[in-house]
């Protein structure tokens, strides 16, 4: 069975958060870990350009319903119609998440992902919110995140 | 149509939390608001005592399968079979929320309503997430609540 | 707790299957019971007229995500933002359901409704899928949808 | 962009309907096209089976919460939580459809599949539905999904 990390984060960022994401996505791709996220723009597009560039497996949770509304680095997108409904989906299909900037829609991601007891490593994000492991960078989340789910049962 | 106001909360609460809970439900139901909410126990349940008490509407959006899973202060179960995924449908069919303490789901209902662009009145929950407005007692809420949403292209 | 039969149908419908729906509303709230339905147009605006017009209870699982989107008779709506994967919130909460005419998003409600159990009762409608009861009027579908849940656990 | 045809049927088949599902899941992978299903058992779990062994891509929509839940032949487990709700986001998903046997679930996806303008193939399922294309054969259903997608703008 296929690891998946989410990498959950805004449809638009700073070019900084971009380089930020597409470094996580590489990171995780040459752990042959598969990229789960909401497949649109931003941070989303970002992870999967890094993640597709690497060889890596990129799946996009898409809120519309036509496949042509993901990102081009999407692999393989499952197409939803249900909105922002989609966003649990994202992370419940997660051994991890990581959280890059964001807003409200992220802080949703965030708060379903600790209800159902999964690591929530931020990067530049909701650092503050109780129950997530703050990073301090590309590098640092990626470890953080594969040390905690190496520990857990589905590895 | 019915002016809908979502309280949002944990499935256990403390006996004060109840009674604060209790009495948002009952004032609301005197000023014709109905309430939605997620139909459980806890705060759930509270509100929807306070305002069944006082002869107002209830309608709980159920994460089971199950009418009977509603607490039996809920007047309207909609029975969703979603799980937590349900929690988006709560805000959105409201003008308005006011949180009471929660954990995570209550943070996911918030975050939501932000996105969206509902206004959260916060009593004794998550004051601090920027964009939501902390009350100081059950009163407060309700009022703050009711002149917010008066002021909406609803009403 | 209110007792809720769904009407499902289609967003279009002949002027005669408008008349038989509205009849199907007028005389379910005449037994003080419940409509829930998909809220939009064409059947279901006809069930929610008959209904409103006779005093009564009329709830609309809206796919969008603005309330506004209802028909002018629904009392109570309930706002998915999820689409047709609204479909089997309208019939899991429901008792029973009277499918009038409707094309395949009504054979997906009757499909799931079904699947979960619940007595479907066509009226020109999808009379031909193993398991549903056909019936002659709207009189002939609400007799017969009152004299099956009658039966049930719930009332 | 992965391509993907959609697998429906029952959790539990014929020994007869298994080995068809199997044979259809190995010709699709021969083809480098994904399969997407429910990811439970039955029908599910033969076409991911053949896929699986013919080296192809499959995917599970669970209706659960845990991805332990899906088949062994499940490469890429997608948790909606949502039980049978699910159901559309399968065929929203796919390119076209094929159905082997099943019961109203089945049903559902065939419903929501043609209202969504998807092609379905059934094969010793509900032939009967208008706008199915039958088939009489694995290798039929698979020929038939194929011409119709490659007219199809997606491809």
């Amino acid at each position: 069975m296929q690891k998946l990390i989410a990498v959950i984060g805004g449809s638009s960022c700073s070019p900084e958060d971009y380089l930020l994401a597409e470094k996580v996505g590489r990171l995780l791709a040459k752990k042959d870990i598969g990229i789960i996220c909401g497949g649109m723009s931003g941070v989303m597009e970002a992870v999967c350009k890094g993640a597709h560039e690497a060889g890596g497996i990129t799946i996009g949770i898409l809120p519309g319903n036509d496949p042509a509304d993901a990102n081009q680095y999407v692999a393989i997108p499952i197409v939803t119609g249900m909105g922002i409904s989609r966003n649990i989906i994202i992370v419940r299909s997660a051994d991890a998440c990581i959280a890059i900037s964001g807003k409200y829609g992220t802080l949703s991601e965030i708060a379903y992902a600790l209800q159902l007891g999964k690591p929530v490593i931020t990067l530049n994000s909701w650092n503050e919110i109780p129950g997530t492991t703050p990073s301090s960078s590309a590098e640092d989340a990626v470890n953080l995140a594969i040390s905690i789910i190496q520990n857990e049962k589905r590895w």
